[in-house]
């Protein structure tokens, strides 16, 4: 009889336990101090609530199946529909803007590939309520303060930051009607992923006339907001595209005042495949541009509406575990996890198990982090154990006292039990 | 269109996950300083896992599905497989005892009661590789520690110790043999709740002989090792018996010198219904027994074997969230979870957003948790908002200088800017 874990799922043994825990520590540690607030729903939703904004070509995606009342449940391959009806349901007793952020446990039906699993943790951070773009520079330098945290910097990664409505507007120049909008505006999204010629037959699949390819791929080139209008400053001139360039332009001076704009650049190649964005949209890169995206989001004021709720501005990202794990490591910044006990308790004598029980209850009570070894044996073999359990303290209980030593050190101090038990803080430090 | 959450399954809303986090976080911090480290497995396992432990009626209690490749894939209802699964991969290079924990997010497809839920979480504490009574007094230790920890008192909770080799010896007698012990048993485990006729019943269905169920219950009743004595010494002198006897007397000796034996007390109705429990097994209840067990485990020593493993010894506990936090509810023991931020900074006069801005990230990146307003408006409605989001301080901006507020008593100190973004922990303390 031989067990498996099912492809695509991973078994967090202890030290991969410390990492996963180490991601959302601090994912939760840089949510709290950019004023946002916790929250999840369940795993399982009905399936239907996925085919709102994914279309019903998500359920081939997803893990689904009826349960005995021949309803369809799904387990969530994202956290955003759930938001939108959680929010929904409560959107008048909620005062904004409605600052959210979870870390949900994930499920997608699909083979896995590198960065890429059937079970995945996800950050997800979410302003709900605010049309302003000051929202959407909230949220960017929420993923980068995070990102800094964990010590990768500007030449590590990169924040590509685009425009929707701008997007729109040019395949709309190039001739795409609001029919093929989304087929173009996902093909376009996998111009960065493929070889020119294929974009090209990709593109003109979509409904993108073949002639306007060229003055597409111009625009999606350029990288500044000058650059831009040297291109054509007809296009700029556009009312709703003068308002978009100036949401950008507040956007990455906002960024840079907040200290994280060494991070971010223009990219009018992100696009983002969902049809729902409806301003900026962004994407996290390793610099070297050689691994998935890390980090993924933008504007999406339909939200809410197309889950039944009101108008309502949102704008946030998903961030997930996998591809930032494979980053960390390939820069070597994947922290030093090894936890420890801050005290071995040993048995010095023969008949002193009693004592060492007593001890070790007091001081776990105490808050520190105690154990002692399973076996009554010597104590050189008893402190080789608190050295592999990388105790900071051993405490050498003899029947006229104990022997507080530092493991890193060697220094020893004597104490009277009795001492050492009403305050071990003393000893521990 | 209106979406709600799947019956039996929860949304967190920020309060609720704060309380969810609060059960969590705790259980971590115990088990850690009872020298246990975390791990965790996928929700999904292929179907077979379960049966292994739980029979093939387990199915039906599971969500459960197959695959695009044709495998039955389920929702685990319990983590113990995936344990046993993960110990016995690396079973010749984990030094033992093994001490793990975990707080799984579990399902199961039974329709919701007060107290059990399609979907919860359960912490999960585990030694394997010790024979020794001494890890099961760590485990039953470790429970009361985290639920003394959480503020309730031996008035308020009890663990109540059974063994499950006498009760087997005491079935035995009753002229239950090996074929139907496991019926046995689960009828046995059913006492507890339900009336003595229907009691009677139940264990008549399952093979105990209607005239041993005096003595039986007899034997149940025993509230201490004397009274056991006192009623049958013949029964206790057996050798198996004798050697049950000694374990629990030892657990309860060890228990004591832990210093929680005010928490323990023997009880032989204590049976655990599942099969595999091998030793000594117990259940924790709130003291006015109304509610469901708040935890249970015992001694399983043939776990690893039983999913292909080495005869190793085992032991552990399960304590799931939703009693738990029914129990602490009904105590008044649900601590005060209001997080709020530590600075909500002000622009105190008009054209210093970009003053905000850059202080509210220079704040955070030090680890200080701040906000600001979306709206630029008057200081008084800032103010309030800074009060709304349970700040500690306000730092209102001037041209001039920065007044930063302790909302709590109102005192203010005026300080440079840059003197306070260089060192805003002086001043946010």
């Amino acid at each position: 009889m031989r067990f498996k874990a099912v492809k695509g799922t991973r078994d967090f043994y202890p030290d991969r336990m410390a990492l996963r825990n180490y991601l959302a520590d601090t994912w939760r540690r840089v949510s709290l101090r950019n004023g946002f607030v916790e929250f999840d729903g369940p795993v399982l939703e009905y399936l239907d609530l996925f085919s709102v904004k994914s279309g019903q070509e998500i359920a081939s995606q997803l893990f689904s199946f009826t349960d005995r009342g021949g309803r369809a449940l799904a387990m969530r391959p994202e956290i955003t529909p759930t938001l939108a009806r959680m929010v929904n349901a409560q959107i008048n007793s909620l005062p904004r803007p409605i600052k959210w952020f979870s870390v949900p446990r994930l499920f997608r039906a699909e083979n896995p590939q590198k960065g890429r699993l059937r079970e995945f943790f996800q950050w997800n951070i979410d302003i709900i309520g605010s049309d302003s773009v000051l929202a959407d520079a909230e949220c960017i330098f929420t993923a980068i303060d995070c990102l800094r945290e964990m010590g990768l910097k500007p030449e590590d990664v990169v924040v590509r930051i685009g425009s929707r409505p701008l997007t729109v507007a040019a395949l709309k120049r190039a001739g795409v009607n609001d029919s093929t909008m989304e087929a173009a505006l996902a093909a376009l999204d996998k111009r960065p992923k493929v070889a020119p010629d294929a974009f090209a037959e990709i593109a003109v699949a979509a409904g993108i006339p073949a002639d306007s390819l060229d003055e597409l791929c111009a625009f999606q080139d350029c990288k500044t907001i000058d650059a831009l209008n040297n291109l054509d400053s007809v296009f700029l001139s556009k009312e709703g595209n003068l308002n978009a360039i100036a949401h950008l332009s507040d956007l990455l001076q906002y960024l840079d005042v907040m200290g994280v704009g060494d991070y971010c650049r223009l990219d009018f190649s992100i696009v983002r495949g969902l049809a729902y964005y409806t301003g900026i949209v962004y994407e996290v890169f390793d610099a070297a541009g050689s691994l998935r995206a890390v980090a993924g989001g933008g504007r999406y004021d339909n939200l809410l509406k197309l889950f039944g709720g009101p108008e309502v501005g949102a704008t946030g990202f998903g961030m997930g575990d996998a591809v930032l794990e494979i980053l960390l490591a390939e820069k070597g910044k994947l922290p030093d996890l090894a936890g420890g006990l801050d005290c071995f308790v040993i048995d010095g004598e023969a008949g002193l198990l009693d004592k060492v029980l007593e001890a070790v209850g007091r001081l776990r009570q105490g808050g520190i982090a105690a154990d002692f070894s399973a076996k009554r044996q010597a104590v050189g073999k008893q402190l080789k154990e608190a050295n592999r359990r990388n105790a900071r303290y051993a405490a050498i209980l003899r029947a006229d006292g104990v022997g507080v030593k530092n493991l890193a050190t060697g220094e020893q101090t004597n104490v009277p039990i009795g001492e050492f038990l009403e305050k071990p803080k003393a000893y521990i430090i």
